[in-house]
């Protein structure tokens, strides 16, 4: 007998669990099952750098519920290992795979959510598939890492790709006291970001011993897995020695069971969505890193995936599934990243963006300290903003530096969201306090620049 | 001979000297003075705690640019040490004090700024004028102070006044290794601050050692000045012996000279401008802290005493002084004050002015972590919102935590700024990296969590 399902769930993170917990909160008695690929539900990825450096020592504080709990206390149906394999649109049938045993079900649903997530990017290359290959994404994957580190024989690792990931990644593995060794296939890391601040992450990773090679593809991996041991290969005929290899070159929406059933995806990869966050099918909707979003400034689809954006996402499915129309607005991608001691914030469209839309925009780029000058321990914050010059809205801001400066850039993703010039930006009354601030904030600065810059401009 | 001067500006602190200077880069013949009646000028009287407490060494430090350098580098013939006594408005004289040698002198001007700043309030008590008793302004009164902290015979200091800036030094003071006794008139410390955030404030305090003493209205001070020694006798009849007394009650705009000129003074104290900054008199202007300003949300008039809005304003008189057209649009009040290792902060209107000017508001009290539920060392941000129920619109926020509660204001200053809705708060695309903040952000939760108190409301 096929089971009916009142609202099945694909996916157990961030935007599924949302829904269903959402859900679950405003119809105590819908039937909610939730089916999720590996053994854990409501973790967090963006902790695992923590746990592989060891500031977080328990992955289970990574989990916000387990299993069990969801089953006891929230009456939702949750199969950890359990993969949905296809969607059979017509019958409304989805077919579950359990990992573990192999076993195929079919269950007919009536509402259903896509939560799929994202996985990591693959090189295709020969070797790859060696166990000292691992990937960033899941507890799992976190798991084996950390394991290996434990055993001792990791003396060398190599990383894959130097975006965001692979440079966490970089602190969390220079802090087993190990040679980190990172690969770029590009000419310049991080293309979204400015060079200026580029320039700064590469100091601070080389700084705390991290060897980075820019331009430099790799092509072949060489196991000698008894041995623990593998060597690294490039295009350019270099090669590198390894115990650990973390393949880190991108993510990319996990869309394919999506569009394999003929729901529409769109041109960024991500299942194309409408506001209420609902599919091009009757009761189908989808959220989270699986989605395509809309920019808040451009308008244009995008794709960030991002943890608030899964929570917020997820948080309005669970509300449209029992009849609610909340509409979500989309993204400005604002992001921080902590490398070493060094934070890296960015909101907005980035240069590359502004260029590909066709935007008419001022640069500005400001360093100023993020307390008063007399305060001690002061750093300075590196600001880059991109202003359309058209009519003084700021388009973007990147900047780097201590936490203190990181926090600031959710004043520049609650000015870009409600339109804000560069003169009102100006303008703004923000706090002054010797231990956290100069006189005028480092924002104002910005703003301040901005303005004579779109002046010298416009004479 | 009477001296002409084409500006003359009274106050050489931030809104005076930003005058000053900006004017300068505006026109590099303009003849300009400035008149200061301390012996020093562009000093920050935010640090001083700081400089008390040891945590800057240097008074040097505290000031930006000294008298010499701003004569022979600037160009602006800088008076300190020197008093305006009065401004005759028919001559358009005004007349100068020399406070070291006694000499009056007369001046004609042609543009004038009065950027006299605020001073601290002494209560009228019997003995208040003893040398043991001091007021935390100038650098000539933190050096006082801290010439007697360093002679060592101070065990004991009474601050009279649990304002910001009596908390700021009692903390300042701990550090010395000295008891600290805090003594306040009214049942209660900061009456414009929500009592949650009331209490966190008296439990740090207490926490380190400083003795509150509320409902305690001091009524004469007897001092033993050969001795160093002073008591402190109060309304109810307690007697506090001492070796230092702070007297920080408040305090208040320096606009007695405007007002004996019949220079318009407004019902908060300070001398009443329009937008440009420009006083009820032609060709005399007034910024920093001795005006009269223009709240954001309400409206209405209303008097803070800070530097950021002080060195704003001074520097759009600058430009105006020269033939300018810039205005300045108001203020949120926005502040952080440190006390121990609390940092409290506050943006827009109170619970007492949101009640004065009748609003019908809605209070939202949240308390959430300031880091990822999982990362080492989190803090609780505690928030108190205020929301006009009609619009939804967010009236005035106060927080308190760590530093990383604090720089959170600016967000918030932003968002009242542009008129912003919980429902938008809500909505806020803010970033989340475990190190800084949670996946929700505090400032999202006091967004959703407002929200749901606006639903119940009207429901």
């Amino acid at each position: 007998m096929i089971k009916k399902l009142s609202l099945a769930v694909i996916g157990g993170t961030a935007a599924g669990m949302s829904a269903a917990l959402k859900a679950r909160s405003l119809l105590p008695n819908l039937q909610i099952a939730v089916f999720e690929r590996t053994n854990y539900v409501t973790h967090g990825s963006c902790g695992i750098p923590y746990y592989i450096g060891g500031e977080i020592s328990d992955y289970n504080e990574l989990i916000t519920y387990t299993p069990v709990f969801l089953r006891e206390e929230r009456n939702i149906e949750v199969y950890v290992g359990h993969e949905v394999t296809e969607i059979d649109l017509n019958k409304r049938i989805i077919t579950i795979k359990d990992l573990q045993t192999g076993k195929i079900a079919n269950n007919i649903f009536k509402k259903l959510v896509i939560a799929t997530g994202a996985s990591p990017i693959v090189p295709k290359i020969p070797g790859i598939d060696s166990p000292l290959v691992h990937k960033v994404r899941t507890i799992e994957d976190s798991l084996k890492i950390k394991n290996d580190l434990e055993k001792g024989f990791v003396k060398k690792v190599v990383i894959i790709g130097a975006g965001f990931v692979g440079l966490e990644m970089a602190e969390a593995l220079s802090k087993w006291n190990i040679e980190v060794i990172l690969l770029e296939a590009l000419p310049t890391i991080l293309p979204r970001t400015n060079p200026v601040l580029v320039k700064l992450i590469e100091d601070e990773i080389t700084k705390n011993g991290v060897k980075l090679y820019k331009n430099t593809r790799v092509n072949k991996v060489v196991s000698d897995i008894k041995n623990k041991k593998a060597e690294v290969f490039t295009e350019d005929g270099k090669q590198f020695d390894t115990n650990m290899i973390i393949a880190s070159i991108g993510v990319r929406p996990n869309s394919q069971i999506a569009e394999t059933a003929r729901i529409s995806v769109g041109k960024t990869g991500g299942i194309v969505v409408n506001e209420y966050m609902e599919t091009n099918i009757d009761n189908i909707w989808a959220c989270g890193d699986c989605v395509q979003m809309q920019h808040l400034v451009s308008g244009e689809p995008c794709w960030y995936p991002l943890g608030p954006t899964a929570n917020k996402q997820g948080k309005i499915v669970g509300e449209n599934v029992v009849g609610g129309k909340v509409s979500f607005s989309g993204v400005l991608g604002t992001q921080v990243t902590k490398i070493f001691d060094l934070y890296v914030a960015m909101t907005g469209l980035s240069e590359i963006e502004v260029q590909k839309f066709g935007y008419d925009t001022a640069l500005v780029e400001i360093s100023h300290r993020d307390k008063a000058s007399y305060y001690p321990n002061r750093q300075n914050v590196h600001i880059i903003m991109l202003i359309n010059k058209s009519n003084g809205r700021i388009l973007g801001v990147q900047l780097a530096g201590s936490v203190l400066a990181a926090l600031r850039i959710n004043v520049f993703a609650t000015a870009i969201a409600t339109g804000m010039t560069v003169k009102k930006l100006a303008e703004l009354d923000l706090a002054y306090e010797p231990s956290m601030a100069p006189v005028y904030d480092p924002i104002l600065i910005s703003g301040i620049i901005g303005l004579k810059e779109l002046k010298r401009i416009r004479k």
